[in-house]
């Protein structure tokens, strides 16, 4: 039987995470016995009896001792940006402050914690496919706090404080939900708005490249990585997850297959100077062979990409 | 007119730095106004009137408000690994602080700050000669704190509250002073008491390689990096250094040559596995083309190491 701590349990990821846990009744093929649910807002969905816990650090002598711990709570990087302080306190000092209060147990107890990372810890220039041993220079905040998140990990795991494991997470596509300020957000907006019915603004050249996966992989992630020996990570705790390369015209083309051409109608390019210097610091293609040879997998394709947001979301139709 | 402020001002390296800046009595083409000096311990030397400050953190509101920074301050790496909290605290925590209480100034204050990294942020597997681009990924908590130093370093700097330069130290050699626990040691030991007249131990075989350069070196780093256009460095604020990547035979070979044959036979080999685990994980040679384009230069050769410490360190003479 196994005990589950959700840090961010609210969030878009934690959330269809929290779906699924509940689903399935068990993570890494042990019966799930309790699972605690951490965030600044209460969730929307769980199973019947879960504990929540309104809190942005995560305090273990407040818990059932968990066995698996998804740390996923963190601002945005927008907001880490706009915020400088809070960036800090909640990205770096909430993970440290996690990380000590497993530390200070002291009793050999040592949960596996699976931590979301972001690719936001690279930045420009890079090679035209980053490899595993690319090191981090990020160029926000956001990436810098997930870098130094990442740091720490791996030493509380090499000193036998916990057993970590970190993913880098691909930006996620399609995104649900309602447009939002993020510099990233037209990467959703330009398959979810149209397949919905209204207008999307493409604020880039269509030959942008980036870096995607489904919610539904970033599940997969987090579920993989909790099964994962540790002995065949080593010291080296923090893994760039798979993903589809593909230009922002790929997606087009992917959208007009799989929902007709007319559905791309409904995509305005509006160039935007700002977010177009933004994300020409962005990463665009990863060549993630650890963690493919771990069992990581996303999409093969965008346009699976788009039919699982069809499936997910939309319950398998949009507005042609 | 600079003001300077020195923390770890009375290390072994601080020292040597002090003694330079009093004899120079300018940094990077200004004269010198005033320099003061924090340390845990007081520093040994130093210009009269200088300012000392007993602190192992750097308040900005109790100093003159200084044009240059050199951030030395950090405990050893056996030291960080032995005592955790500490290590954090003083590594970690002390920087941030120290950063923090320059952004805080928040006037427009935007001093240029020289950080001492080291090449213990780089962990094994490595490739034979380390490029700029690859990874961090510290085997011990020292370089962890390194690590997450550098990336603090890179965003104040990005987000325009200070302009630092983080410079990786190689193994600085030859250490002056007594032996120490250090697992590194004897790479300066088997140079240092030979020429002193007493017996050396060496620990590990002949062909461990590894990344030098002299105390003289050092300094002219820190001097250098203080002069640097922060604009060619641009959002990647820290460089490896060069250095000699010498193999102990060759160290050896070096000293006969400058010191004769006789010397090297104080030189006692006595294998120790816990030491040579430890250096195993250490990188062995580095090809730092950035820092080498931006002027930064050590030794060519390790007997070129072995004459100043000669010169600099036993006036010009040995124990033959």
């Amino acid at each position: 039987m196994t005990k589950v701590l959700i840090t961010g349990a609210a969030g878009m990821v934690g959330a269809k995470l929290v779906a699924r846990l509940t689903k399935d009744g068990a993570v890494a093929g042990k019966p799930i016995a309790a699972m605690t649910l951490v965030d600044m807002v209460a969730p929307s969905a769980g199973p019947p009896g879960l504990r929540f816990a309104r809190n942005d650090r995560c305090q273990m002598e407040d818990h059932v001792r968990p066995d698996v711990i998804f740390h996923l709570a963190a601002i945005v990087s927008s907001e880490a940006e706009a915020d400088f302080e809070k960036g800090y306190r909640v990205n770096l000092d909430g993970t440290r402050y996690l990380l000590d209060a497993i530390r200070k147990v002291g009793d050999g107890y040592k949960p596996r914690l699976v931590f979301t990372s972001s690719i936001a810890v690279f930045g420009a220039p890079f090679p035209e496919a980053i490899p595993d041993e690319f090191f981090e220079t990020p160029l926000t905040s956001y990436g810098t706090q997930k870098a130094i998140d990442e740091l720490l990990l791996a030493d509380y795991t090499r000193r036998g404080f916990l057993d970590g494991v970190g993913i880098r997470l691909p930006t996620i596509c399609v995104r649900p939900g309602k447009p939002n300020k993020a510099a990233s957000g037209f990467f959703s907006g330009i398959i979810r708005e149209p397949l919905a019915g209204h207008e999307a603004i493409l604020p880039v050249a269509d030959d942008v490249r980036h870096w995607h996966a489904s919610p539904r992989s970033a599940v997969g992630f987090l579920l993989h990585a909790v099964g994962l020996d540790g002995a065949t990570l080593g010291a080296r705790r923090s893994l760039t997850m798979p993903g589809v390369a593909a230009t922002v015209g790929e997606q087009i083309a992917a959208l007009a297959r799989v929902a007709g051409e007319a559905v791309t109608k409904r995509i305005r390019r509006e160039p935007d100077a700002t977010i177009q210097r933004i994300v020409a610091g962005w990463p665009r293609t990863f060549d993630p062979q650890r963690a493919t040879a771990l069992g990581f997998r996303a999409e093969n394709t965008f346009e699976e990409i788009i039919r699982i947001h069809i499936a997910d979301e939309l319950g398998g139709t949009w507005v042609h």
